[in-house]
């Protein structure tokens, strides 16, 4: 089963007019999905397979270009870095590869001028196409990359993490850290495609594997219960790499994260849900120093902790909070929450928790689950913030 | 004659469910104009007139913000810093200040950085409102740096030099260098407002007016005989700083550049015409290093270069590259090009033109007069560039 290797008459995004939706040729017989990004004339389709990396028809319907650029990095570029360049074989005159080093703490302005460098020292015009191969940190560097080099130019993501398959290659969101927080400069710019490997799933450490599941496990709480369901009857399946297990989760996740995004492109209401763990998550990671936990990590502690704080305020019951935490334990994620600091542990959390993209002058917006498979975006006291991270957090 | 002093309620962005444009009140009897640029949901005002700055009117319709953040530099702020203090007393709770180096060589990602170290250490959230006092490297960054804050914050353009005014605070191109290109990293980012203030240009050195009435004059080869005709009558009155002048020149450039930007916001055709004489101009900026030309300087020689192209190419007559030429030294700008390199003049000159934006799998494109008044972006062989380049520029 591959899919059909078809070569249409190349155009360039200006040829064309302008940008246009890429199609996926996907015939019956082949184990390709699809699911579609639906934004108007951003719109884009996610494939989702085994083996579509080295298949030139996964691209085939991708605009012509003058040149294309690779960001990729030091991990990943050995792994899946040939089977890229068989899907590519062919089809552009010049393809440049950047090689980025590999971590959360690289996610910095002066790595994104690696990628400026590359891009002006190959004289790239407006017409070049950025490839992200990675995981979620080459990917929204790539994809701002992209949405800031000549003011805008087209880019594919191509995710190799399952972090990046079922969360942050889908909706456009790019950016990179700042000392102070995390994602703070960025820009919304979606890809023209995203192509998901599954096969690049093998090669991926499990504590990896683990950190992205806490992504999959979001969209049960708040979104979808039965998936939650599913989850927990298929948790052993996905930890031990079950091709048509990971099929489903990242077919669901993106279907429900399709839906989200489509609603609200530029989170000014429902898509914040998404950052469900999120603002406990992003506190852990820029209060230990980016790379200690993996995002994932955080999200995972995270979830937790919000889900503590929503019971604490009367939406959801203790059940429910240790339903959650058997399944995040079950994904090989860490469930208590790293002290901070010795002495005003939950000061320096409610500190970096303010800086959070979502709080407005000063309060902090937490995403809680407003009964299971529903939630809700709201403040809470200070007070009862202070003794959910004292409840949640391992002893020193 | 004041503008009216009115204080509606504030409400942030996201509380009036996104961004609606801004109206500037105008009643009878004030001398403030105003210029509409037309891009739907995007669209805004441009208010010209004298001693807007100080007047709290100028920006009694935009939003409510948590904090305001005014970014300027330290030739700026002395002279116009009260002004604006005035125009804002008791609208906003927080106004900070960030007071940038002066000049084009600092339109770098160190000093980008400056603006976010200065967000993010306020603490500035989503619904925080930037304001851009200052020229065409003020605006630039400070719109960048609103594009990228957090994925996107609103602005506000208050330029104080003549090419801001008239050009780069209008049509929401922001951006900064790269030390092998002008502008190569950047976003399309409208303003909320621009307010014009003449009485600014009373403090702005010769050299800086001069260098703004080069983009002045550029509307007219490319778009608007009459208007070229009216600068010929009136190019002393605007040295002068005759303050009827300054406001109809900076109200038709206006126009002009509304008028192109609302049928091509993102420049895939029509708006690249504003370009003219940048093509030539950016190589000589980028050649002797940032600068050591100011932006106009380059822009007015560039100008008299990209008409003896299109004379070459049959476009335009000499008579009219004559005209032209008298209009540029008239308004005290350079007739002669630099010379870059001693060996290989032209050389160089295409080198840093082939890295130009517009410039497609290597081949310039360059703005040309196709008969007065009309322009058009075509290539041009390198043979009769090089003749240009060899016929314009300065004995070395």
């Amino acid at each position: 089963m591959s899919l059909p290797i078809s070569h249409p008459e190349p155009k360039s995004l200006a040829e064309q007019g302008g940008r246009k939706p890429v199609s996926i040729p996907a015939p019956e017989g082949t184990a390709v999905q699809t699911v579609s990004i639906a934004l108007g004339e951003r719109s884009y389709p996610i494939a989702i397979g085994a083996g579509l990396l080295a298949m030139p028809g996964s691209f085939a319907g991708l605009p012509s270009a003058s040149s294309v650029v690779v960001v990729t990095n030091s991990t990943v570029e050995p792994l899946h870095g040939a089977a890229l360049r068989a899907g590519l074989a062919g089809r552009y005159a010049k393809v440049h590869w950047v090689v980025l080093p590999d971590g959360e703490e690289y996610k910095t302005s002066a790595t994104l001028n690696l990628i400026f460098d590359a891009l002006l020292s190959n004289a790239c015009d407006r017409n070049t196409l950025l490839f992200a191969l990675g995981g979620g940190v080459v990917g929204d560097m790539t994809g701002f990359a992209a949405a800031c080099y000549m003011r805008g130019v087209p880019f594919v993501q191509v995710p190799t993490t399952l972090l990046a398959q079922v969360d942050s290659s889908v909706g456009g969101k790019t950016g990179i850290n700042h000392p102070l927080g995390k994602n703070m400069i960025g820009a919304f710019h979606q890809p023209l495609l995203v192509v998901c490997d599954l096969a690049s799933l093998d090669t991926l450490p499990a504590r990896e594997l683990s950190a992205g599941l806490a992504e999959v496990i979001k969209y049960g709480p708040i979104h979808d219960m039965g998936f939650m369901e599913w989850l927990e009857a298929h948790m052993d399946a996905l930890r031990a790499r079950d091709r048509d297990a990971l099929a489903h989760a990242v077919r669901r996740c993106c279907e429900i994260k399709a839906e989200v995004v489509a609603q609200d492109e530029r989170e000014s209401g429902l898509r914040a849900i998404l950052n469900f763990g999120h603002t406990f998550g992003h506190a852990m990671e820029a209060g230990m120093g980016y790379g200690v936990w993996l995002h994932g990590e955080g999200v995972g502690a995270g979830m937790l902790m919000a889900a503590e704080l929503s019971r604490r305020l009367g939406l959801v019951d203790a059940a429910f909070c240790a339903r959650l935490r058997v399944l995040v334990q079950r994904a090989g994620l860490p469930v208590r929450a790293p002290v901070l600091d010795e002495r005003d542990n939950a000061g320096r959390y409610l500190e970096w928790m303010r800086v959070d993209k979502k709080s407005q002058a000063g309060e902090i917006r937490f995403v809680l689950i407003d009964g299971p498979g529903k939630a809700v975006v709201r403040s809470a006291p200070d007070a009862l913030v202070r003794e959910v991270i004292d409840a949640c957090c391992a002893p020193a």
